[in-house]
């Protein structure tokens, strides 16, 4: 068995998207009224974006969830990051998707206090990835856009296949899970992932 | 790399654990009234157990979760099995624990037709584990209480560690994962596991 030496020992800080909403400005006033903005609640690691302090409620056809925040800023189209458990609940086909590939992904409803907007698509389960800038890259040996194998420990540790490398200089080193996948590796506040060669 | 020839292709099929209620003869009872027994709803995969008709509603001090299926027959005591997403709604510290190992766990009130019981402890979340009877041990080159390795493949292909091999005559060969775990690996309808040497 032969080590790739760049990526031996390398790990990324283990970072769970709880379920979320990127709105568009158009979605926002429907939503929030004319001339809404968002707040930020709090920084997120990726530095371009902050968790809202503007909340809305997903209706689908089963069921809800309540107290889904937003992240901003706006986007030019309105995504919904649920995890598959979300999915079961709400009675959606949501897709394992990359983010912005939302073409025929699943509807919902969103409601805020001042009024809802019926999505036909934009709700996915989004692929687990790694954030790195590009030296980040060139420092671990990783690929663009690249499939990479990690590994978590602990009593409920598990190899993860299929994470999607994403790259921007803007990106902060990160592994991101959705709320399924950070529970059944166990993972807690602090934990690393290495990145197996 | 050495291969363990005994193992090397071999498949599991895997199943999901939802959440759900092993309960005393004497919570039955409280739950559901005097002198009640449960009723098969469907057979399950282990032959010596069944999912009832009967539903109870799990209470936390942060939330609920209702319908959730009792599975008979009565047991000496009440175990409730979640996802650690379900103990996050519910508001409840549920140990990764192996089925039966209850001292410490989590409490829970259960809310039943005919009454409530509130349980000090008996809420976990089951370790990963495999069914097999002696013969499939043998077959497969397992040892009983082993831990192992599967691999399951697809969009959201993972590998876990941790497996636990329980073995009993009456056992059928099936890898068992709750509702977390079968997401994270995006786990379909008829879907296998291979056991990794």
């Amino acid at each position: 068995m032969t080590m790739n030496e760049t990526t031996a020992g390398v790990t990324v800080p283990v970072e769970v998207s709880n379920r979320h909403v990127h709105v568009s400005a158009g979605h926002l006033e429907t939503l929030f009224g004319p001339g809404a903005s968002l707040h930020q609640h709090r920084s997120i690691s990726q530095t371009d974006q902050f968790a809202a302090r503007e909340t809305v409620t997903l209706i689908g056809p089963r069921g809800r969830v309540e107290n889904v925040r937003l992240v901003g800023p706006v986007r030019s189209r309105t995504q919904v990051e649920v995890s598959q458990t979300d999915a079961r609940q709400l009675g959606v086909s949501a897709p394992l998707r990359d983010s912005g590939d939302l073409d025929g992904s699943a509807g919902l409803t969103l409601a805020g206090p001042r009024g809802r907007v019926t999505l036909s698509h934009g709700v996915i389960v989004q692929r687990r990835h790694i954030h790195a800038s590009p030296l980040d890259c060139q420092t671990y040996g990783l690929k663009p856009h690249s499939i990479v194998r990690l590994r978590i420990g602990g009593p409920r540790g598990l190899i993860f296949d299929q994470v999607l490398v994403k790259v921007d200089p803007s990106f902060v080193w990160r592994l991101h899970l959705d709320t399924d996948e950070a529970n059944a590796a166990g993972v807690k506040p602090g934990d690393v992932a290495e990145v197996l060669p």
